[in-house]
């Protein structure tokens, strides 16, 4: 776990330090009138789109590069407290509200649909005056394309027109958006089970399934959960750095409090459905018992009856008498019909 | 999920919109003196009610065209967040108080006897000064009925002389009081259920239905648990459109905690029926297990003795006795006896 | 559910109203020095008592007629919401303060020893100045009888000597220590349960007895839980119709709060009870299963060898044996005796 | 329940009321310079002792008594309410600030070791500028004789120096730090049951210990967790009776919640006690279902076939051939070995 | 439990008491400019530390001897029930704010790889001006090595250049970061279960496993979940002792936080990794029961009608028949096929 790097003077830049290229870092600049997207060799560059007059999206995508997150901090006065939690990517979702920036981390969550299971990867956005970087994990890929693609769009969308923080919020947004497609696959897959149980139609144990889908609903769970206290620090912080008009956070916080309750929901389901298959079991072992009793209590005195006149005793009346084959199968049948009377009074048959 | 039109500006009058025909809207226009019900074919010709010095009701049916429901949005102020959840009819019951009007979504109720199931529709209710708007899904029918016919009784009824937020109050306790209907209804199935796994009458595994009427119950509860902090939050809120008096919300508030109290008793009856099906069929499968273990300990050492004497070995001196036949009788009548005892001891007979 | 008279204003007074006969009102009018019990024909009479100097206690059994209600609410300005609340006989517990009046709802609980079952009958109880309304269901008895002997008593008992606040806090204290005696009785079924499942000396299954023990558990918290924050708003609220001296409530308070520890801890001991029952039956099948496999065990092996030399080959050496059928014997000995050690090994024997 | 005297005015002096002699009334009077034990004949006795400049721990044993009861109550000016919650021994924990005492109920818990049992007796005590009241169950013994032994030393010990407030506090915290040993006793027992549940050599079925533990766990549970509460109020209440440091207080109430912590620990434990004692149980079983199943699937076709051969039909050609009984051994040899791999596969053998 | 020592006064200077050699006491005096680390011969010496402008580091290890702790408590104005609380090893996690220190207790956890457990071991910082005293159990070894290194690493270090509130807070988080590494080994042990449950492949009951992992869990719950709230008071506190930056405090309640709720995860996953044993367990008892029952289905019959012919009848016609024994094994196969087809339409084979 975090192994901290304790410097709290952090202002004298570092020179020749080593610009990993694997890091790539872009940066979308743009205002009602212009756009530009640059892929940047050098984090540093980025700085330069920092105090212009409009809104910069700087995105890096992977983390693993303490040096690029330690220059970036640099630049935009990070805390290395908050720089170390861009690194750990198992973070705990959380605001922090700095003077001159607001920092989140948030768990950006993907269905791997040939694995069958959801992912997650942190995504660390730090919202400051005119600027939003975004840090994502090292997993290729992102949710943002619907986003990028409204920026490009010529000047007339909300978000062109808008400043960063509605920038910061789409990305939110767009995040907690994708909850909803993770559990919807989710649900999918709990409503196939469901079925396979109720018809019982399941090659397999569907337990582990089950097992498997609350594993995956505790992700969601773990990613969302923490969201509801965040968004509504958002909607009492919103002074400085987010516009005067919450309507926005506010629909965020009724979609954040909606995902929890769906997640809630079906994790219950997965309870229900548990239930429910161990009382099909129980009942299946039940029913599967009462057939081996049925036909023991049947066949038993049978086998022993034919046993009888199996034996070599010397003396048995019975052997000798004509009838006596006859009487027995007499015997057997009346036997055997009451037997079968007896468990049709008990609704076994 | 959501596919936000985010254009924050939405004054201009859009022309030559198509007001698609399948779109119902019907407005009831009254005051003490007099009552107009009328259905629109252009829902611009809402719009000269609104003013009028009196209550007008428009009620829309159908909210699949978000262009009907763009132009509403432009008529009556509605931000484009609020068009987009009325559009989107899966969201969790909420309250938004503006400065012209509340916005309030509901989800109504309803038992359907047939599937045997509990189906929602979402309403979206939008109160201002003189007006109330309904949007209702697109399933026809609902559950208003009963305030028609108030409304369009002569002028001596309390709604007539009241003004829209008591409209308002009445739309939303209507929607309540039809909860307790659909309560009922899965309470008999609950009864019924009941008494089948206690009578042991149940063909099928009454785990399915129990599952079942969980779910149901689910949804209940998850449409009925919001209203609490709704209601609560118009109480405190009944400022401006609501009226003086709050003594009905506050019967309303009563009514929705008894809902929720209701729900949850049924939600925890579901689970001690799980639990009292599931000790049945437990003793059920000891019982079984018993008649077997009782038969198979009777009849195993029985058929044995006659195996015994029915080898054919040559030199095998009881089969020459006279009594032996007998003796073997004897023996194995006692040792019946004996089992038959111990297990008379044990309880098990 | 709730069939609505929303006709707000109410003070004319309805003419050649019908006062029906089965429902039956007492009024006992008291003061230190006098005290008069009387039945009325008409609940117009008991107006006249109402504005004495002395404390009036209006009694109403049977709530049925809506029209007496009707009546009652116009003399003593009870809001048409309130009436319906008394009619309709399922409301949970709550109270009410007005400008005029304290209202509360409340169910009394008995039991009734031979249906062995929890019966709960609505009682609403107004406390104004002067006076104290209190409306029963149509059950016929109550539990007020010791407080009718408290005040045909010599003047000298504090409730002669106290006003209508204290009244009323009688009522409602006889009500909950009601409950004590209802919680006693389900407690001694309880009792008796335990003993015969740990005893294990019941016919029955008993977890239909202890579903049945939970359901009137469940009658009984969902009667006494909303008391806790009704007592409460009581001693808050006590500036007007209830005395400075708000000693009692506290009491009563606490009296609810034990009410609710004791129902919560009997609810518990179901579970409890039903976790030792499966248990138990766990146990059982276990035990079952062990003789059934023992005896098969044993006796299966002995059955192949005797069913061996039963065969009927011409050519089979060991017939032919004098030793033979010894020889068997004692080979089976030996295979019964090396099961038993196995067994008793295992510690099944 | 609670048979309430309701006088409220009790300043008149009961003349010729019986001191009973079985209830026995002790007072320790102590400054820094003196101390004096005595027993008391007659509870008016020890009135003398509390207008003194030193404190008086008056200790009442016996509480059935209600004539006793009422004669404290006057001396000390103790509410009717209050002496009816000394008599009645089973109130829930609870403290009561009034103008010249406070008054606290708690319970005593003790572990029979004979019995196996925790057992609660309860302790009301009272605290007044001076003096404490203790008033115990009708149970011999308590847990003071520690802070006997402290007052009887010479009076350098804190207690001797501090006032009534103190003995009030070690009278609570002697019987908080109780719970710890009770707990203890328990926690021992718990300890064996793991240890013979694992071990699997319990004798008997464990769920009955279990049960039993758990409810002794319930009883702590129950006289503790309204101390949590209790004891906050006394650290916010500190004002007259109590001293101005409340370090002595705080500490109590992290003690308090220490005792909830375990309890709720315990508890917890015996629930998953249980579950691995069910799992433990369903695994037996499904061995012993194993070893039957194996016997079974062995010897039955054996039986089958040597049956076949037991049969007397004239005409059976293998019956005739020389190696016909060699080969059926040969065929039964084969089967029993497949069955056995086919088992070994299976993982059962 | 906690033998209180009531002394309130303790300022005179306790002579000739003997400082026990086996309890190390080890100091650590640094300025940004020197450190000087001493193994304490008497504990006297320490004071000497105190006063000077720098930051000194009492460790004390070993607490058994309660005339060290007497010693220290003096030295350094700890109240008697402070002093109590270090010796007693037992206690909840608190925190307690005094004039001139803050008392704080934690419980330190660290894996035991060898016996597979969680172990624990109480850590009581004190934080004065200048000073940090940190007493740890008799255990040898702590977690404080990292800090160690860093203290005497050259003076750049942020801890060589701040106060003794930030040793204090690297103290703390250096427990909390332990815990997840605790965490993260009962993870990988959770793991690994996870596999042989689902795979099948455990030897041995898995339930002892997951109950062993469920107890370390609960210590690992029970040492952290009071942290939340003792950092939360830290953060509120931070006036006097802590720095004026709490972002270090900030960031170590995020790390207790998800500790926390890593914790609760885990304790859930080993409540769904049951669920998952016990319904594989239940299926296989029903495959097992299944094979058993195929089995005596078929052949119970079979044996039933060799054993009919195995009968010794004189008269038997079908014993002369020529096809006899042919239609025999006709009827058997018949019965065998039609048992097999019964068996496949219930999908059991």
């Amino acid at each position: 776990m975090s192994k901290k790097i304790r410097n709290k003077k952090y202002t004298s830049f570092p020179k020749d330090e080593q610009i990993l290229s694997q890091v790539k870092v872009t940066v979308i600049d743009y205002s009602p009138e212009h756009i530009i997207e640059k892929e940047l060799k050098d984090i540093r560059e980025s700085y330069e789109y920092r105090h212009k007059n409009d809104v910069s999206w700087i995105n890096i995508d992977g983390v693993h590069d303490e040096q690029v997150i330690k220059t970036i901090g640099l630049y935009y006065n990070l805390h290395p407290l908050l720089q170390e939690d861009i690194t750990d990517t198992e973070q705990r979702p959380k605001v922090d509200f700095y003077e001159d920036n607001i920092f989140l981390i948030l768990q950006m969550l993907s269905y791997d649909g040939a694995r069958q299971a959801v992912e997650n990867e942190q995504v660390s956005l730090v919202l400051g005056e005119g600027y939003v970087l975004s840090f994502q994990g090292d997993v290729e890929g992102d949710v943002f394309g619907g986003i990028r693609q409204q920026l490009r769009a010529k000047g007339k969308g909300k978000v062109r027109n808008s400043g960063a923080a509605y920038l910061f919020y789409l990305l939110v947004d767009t995040i907690v958006d994708n909850y909803f497609i993770v559990l919807e696959r989710v649900a999918e897959n709990l409503e196939n089970l469901e079925e396979s149980i109720i018809e019982n139609t399941a090659n397999e144990d569907p337990t582990r399934d089950l097992y498997d889908l609350k594993r995956q609903l505790n992700i969601v769970r773990k990613s969302v959960r923490p969201l509801r206290e965040i968004v509504s620090q958002l909607i009492r912080e919103e002074a400085k750095f987010l516009e005067s008009d919450n309507l926005y956070l506010r629909d965020l916080y009724d979609h954040v409090v909606q995902v929890i309750d769906n997640t809630e929901s079906y994790i219950e389901l997965t309870a229900s459905l548990l239930d429910l298959h161990l009382s099909i079991i129980g009942n299946k072992t039940n029913d599967v018992m009462k057939i081996l009793t049925i036909f023991s209590t049947i066949f038993m005195p049978l086998t022993f009856i034919v046993g009888v006149y199996g034996m070599n005793f010397k003396y048995m009346p019975e052997l000798e008498s004509r009838q006596g084959y006859f009487v027995v199968w007499v015997v057997m049948v009346v036997i055997t019909v009451f037997t079968y009377l007896f468990f049709k009074r008990k609704k076994w048959l």
